[in-house]
């Protein structure tokens, strides 16, 4: 497996094509789509060029929001961002806020980024819409200039309950296993295999976050080549653990 | 960054010499560990390289284990090594028990392998009695044949409380960093980075779980070249998030 990151990703603004800007930087590396290439784009600059920017001025916090800012010293707008961002309040502490996205995930800060959006304090970025939907249409236009089959996969980077660091997690998979089921498959020994679920994508994430690092912009773009994956359309809200079967809350 | 698993590692007995194993895999494959290279090794083979093979038949259960085992389903010799090898009991469930292990993560079953012992049910293995240890050993080896400094990580793999899917983490690591603390840096505007810690090794050990996959013991070792990461001498213990600095129990 080789991991390559695009050099000369220029900055990514609102209705920029990023699928163009991702072929000319492949031609710029003597790069060309291969056949089971997996293309990983950070949730960054796609949301910059789905134009999730949101000016913090132009937020209004809601009583809950005020409330909520008041017990966690966070920012009211943007604890109101949090708010419309997600489903439910996990858990809240001093300047943190843990939710379950709207997409479904358990994260800090509802995926609000802060950083690199465009130099100031006053504007953040929220994940795009459907992040899936968002790497399909990536993967499409790829696919059509490139005339292989590929995966695209849209990366972000989560904290965790019980272990320090932040690593990379797949919130937008299209054209290759989102997770992989080992289940009834047999080990070395022909014992069968009995709790092998893989959580494909976000490894590939983790690998990827390697290379891009955090809140680096500069290299946006990682080429994943040589992974041998089932032929699975998957989709990033496959690894969600459904609420009810989580033995946490 | 390109990851490579080695060919040909025999299957591993107590008392081997893993090190020497790896070296030879190396040299059938024409590799040299060049400098600052990552060897990767499964935390399987370094357990049965130091014994930690227990007969089921020989486990007598506690009363707490047949309490336990009772509630869970599970097997009573199996409760009795769980709770032998770890500290705190986090959650039960029926056939689950998740526990804060003795090594201060907090996994499922306490990192107890039962696949690809021996061939039957009545064999398992427990981790590495202080994996942190065990990659300082193969790696003082390691760098001693090939002289060059390289890195050594030990990897499991592990499900986690909100994502569906196991992903690689690790469990061992000497000669590169476990956390990268990013805080303090820059982004491309200038703008201080807030929350910027990485867990690092389990990054890498995420990358590697792609090629090692679950319950296969035929690709256990995989060199990881091309990262650039800073001169810390890490430990994986570093990843585990201490119990009151977290807000899930």
């Amino acid at each position: 497996m080789t991991l390559c990151a695009l050099p000369g990703i220029p900055v990514v603004r609102p209705g920029d094509d990023l699928p163009r800007m991702i072929l000319e930087a492949l031609a710029r590396a003597g790069e060309r789509l291969q056949e089971g290439d997996i293309l990983s784009v950070t949730s960054k600059i796609v949301s910059k060029a789905e134009g999730r920017i949101v000016r913090l001025a132009e937020v209004v916090p809601s009583e809950r929001a005020l409330d909520l800012s008041r017990q966690t010293g966070k920012d009211a707008r943007l604890v109101e961002l949090n708010l419309r961002e997600s489903v439910e309040i996990s858990r809240t502490a001093p300047n943190i806020m843990v939710t379950r996205h709207r997409l479904g995930f358990v994260s800090a800060n509802a995926g609000i980024d802060q950083s690199n959006v465009d130099g100031t304090d006053e504007t953040v970025l929220l994940l795009p819409v459907d992040p899936d939907e968002s790497a399909r249409r990536i993967r499409a236009a790829l696919q059509a200039a490139a005339k292989v089959r590929i995966g695209v996969l849209i990366t972000d980077s989560h904290g965790r309950p019980f272990r320090l660091g932040n690593v990379g997690v797949a919130i937008g998979v299209a054209g290759f296993p989102a997770v992989v089921d080992l289940r009834g498959g047999v080990d070395m020994f022909g014992r069968v295999l009995r709790v092998s679920v893989q959580g494909y994508a976000d490894m590939v994430a983790s690998a990827v976050c390697l290379l891009t690092g955090e809140g680096a912009e500069g290299l946006p773009v990682v080429l994943v080549r040589g992974l041998r994956y089932p032929d699975i359309d998957g989709r990033a809200s496959e690894l969600n653990r459904p609420p009810e079967t989580s033995l946490y809350r």
